[in-house]
């Protein structure tokens, strides 16, 4: 089996299960409690909180709030400058049209509470432009939204630029780092980060635990009310031992991050060349600027949900978009996005891989989605009506 | 060491280690993936959602969400009444005083919304009159929200009957169940509960996870929004490994609940006889409508906050009241809401065991509670002014 679908879950690493585990047998107390068991826990806790701080070069324990994943680190990030905005009359959002849906569903909420938002348009290389976000900011614009990395196509944005430009405008900027945290460098001071959204379980921590980044000073909004914990700004009993495991899976993967990057790179490079030899192929997004381990491509006259099954078939497990996605039968919003149509865009795979793949199963796969596509293409009517010249291609 | 603290928090049991180590090990699949190992969560999710189903007395998949925990459930199931009292201009919300701060602090951001609160009083025994929930409800009542035991001092409410009163008067019904799921029967169909919210690591299940039940036919509202996990009412990939333990643990608690709940009682019952020894002491709560791991007192003279330090040094972990406060130097707001005056109400210690607690480990606990408090009242300046006969003895 070759699981090529870690921009969708990763599997927990070793050590990041065995802190858990050990987590869960020894160190059970509530962090709130005062004796020894629960004053170990908060220990544990924040020990973890100082990595994470040193992980996203973040200045203080202040800075970082544990949540239960992405989902719930950016929603309270954009209700946190929401009620900003709000405060200051400032009712003026900018996101991109292919945010993860998170971010462009909490927009929606907003939008109908009297919030405007601006959609910027990706471009076909599947990157947002800082300048088109410098000319989007208004007076009454709080916030900036754009994802560090996209899910599915894994193109790397201006994080940089559109931080610095923010900063300069006295606009605060958010980032849904979730698949970019643990996979590229991530430091919020040079990128002029003000909020930052992380979940463990994309760099093989586990599955309900993330982190909200909020730099000093800004005014964070409760998303979950009720007990003391996190400062008061994120109710719940503290998930300890998910907490430690986090830590410790992203001290991991920083540690490797240099020579991951080097494996991982070339065997894509090498996924990306293999592929494009399908013809009426094209990748998704920049070919440079994406993420190591994401490839992602679109063959014209096929179903990707059909290529998905064979490909599980012939034991590779890819996807053809967001998971969170997978059961609805709509186009990716994020190829639409970029300009792909319709029909293209459902012929879309997304292989996300990590360093434990090999040489061989590279190859495995190369020959596997040719083999797979070619098939497909046999009994479709609309590859039928192109290969006639009926219909015109467009790859 | 002596763990008398699982109202704060459980160990987890062996079993629930073990399932969610194993499903960390080999069902890492994101749920919503097609292929294989994403089906195989999924059905690992879907197979505990039927446990938890079962275990409650539920009807069908639809009526469970899992959250992050009980303090997220309790928020995401008063948004949803919210909402739906807001759009039949039904803005009128009862509940207790001493509910949980999840409850009473969502509560506080609601009325800022516009919503009015009745806080029905709590009485001398620790009970919510079902006669005053009755008198309370109002045309305009959307809610009521009561919960099934209370957090320090264990007294079960009369769920049964209000959930009869508010089914009857057409007013949704929510209990915070945090503390009695897994500890005494419920069962939401013959409890006429509408929303319940419960929490796994109060019942030995793991930290950061829980769920909330919302009866068929209710339109739940979202707190994080985003993908289409949870049938689109609670976004975020789905803690298969933490959901998979909920379910392990809770099954046993259920499985084991009849035996469990005479070995506690019983040596509950020899705590409270034991500790009513103490003079001007008494205990917090009706004496039998209570947990059967929850003993909760008062000792006049003394701060809680001392005792438990000494206790600790004894190896006795107990603590004062909820864990969530536990940081703060008010006295609680639960001992006060059933009339305790501040000063008595410093001076108190929650004691929450569970069956594997034994005989000597309860003389042990009675014996140095009993030493603790004298020693501490030896040098306090209140208990002298006490005994001088310069203040009047409350207890």
């Amino acid at each position: 089996m070759i699981y090529a679908d870690n921009a969708a879950t990763t599997k927990m690493s070793d050590a990041a299960i065995d802190a858990m585990t050990d987590c869960m047998r020894n160190t059970y107390g509530n962090p709130s409690s005062l004796y020894e068991v629960g004053q170990r826990a908060k220990e544990v806790l924040e020990d973890a909180r100082d990595e994470i701080i040193k992980a996203i070069g973040a200045d203080n324990f202040r800075e970082i709030i544990f949540t239960s994943g992405g989902s719930e680190a950016d929603n309270q990030a954009l209700r946190t400058a929401a009620e900003i905005g709000r405060a200051a009359g400032k009712m003026h959002i900018i996101s991109s049209a292919f945010e993860h849906h998170a971010i462009l569903h909490t927009l929606n909420k907003l939008e109908k509470e009297g919030f405007e938002v601006t959609y910027l348009d990706v471009h076909e290389d599947g990157l947002v432009r800082s300048e088109e976000v410098e000319a989007a900011i208004r007076p009454d614009t709080c916030l900036v939204t754009i994802m560090y990395a996209n899910n599915e196509i894994g193109t790397i944005q201006p994080i940089r630029e559109i931080g610095a430009i923010c900063r300069a405008k006295g606009v605060l900027f958010h980032t849904d780092a979730v698949q970019a945290i643990g996979h590229i460098p991530v430091n919020v001071k040079d990128d002029n980060i003000d909020m930052l959204s992380a979940s463990a379980h994309k760099f093989h921590g586990p599955k309900g635990t993330g982190f909200l980044y909020v730099r000093k000073g800004i005014k964070i909004s409760n998303l979950i009310e009720g007990g003391a914990q996190e400062r008061g700004k994120r109710a719940g009993t503290e998930n300890v031992p998910g907490i430690r495991a986090t830590a410790v899976a992203l001290k991991d993967a920083i540690a490797h991050m240099e020579e991951n990057d080097k494996i991982i790179r070339a065997k894509r490079d090498r996924l990306i060349a293999g592929l494009k030899e399908i013809p009426h192929s094209a990748i998704n997004g920049d070919e440079n600027k994406r993420l190591p381990g994401n490839v992602n491509f679109c063959f014209e006259g096929i179903e990707g949900e059909s290529l998905l099954l064979l490909l599980d078939d012939k034991g590779i497990q890819a996807s053809s978009g967001s998971a969170c996605t997978s059961g609805s039968l709509d186009p990716s919003h994020v190829l639409l996005a970029i300009g792909r149509v319709h029909d293209v865009a459902h012929g879309s795979l997304r292989l996300s891989i990590d360093e434990t793949i090999s040489d061989e199963d590279v190859e495995y796969i190369i020959n596997a989605v040719k083999e797979v596509v070619t098939y497909l293409r046999s009994f479709s009517p609309i590859w039928r009506d192109l290969v006639a010249g009926k219909k015109e291609f467009i790859l």
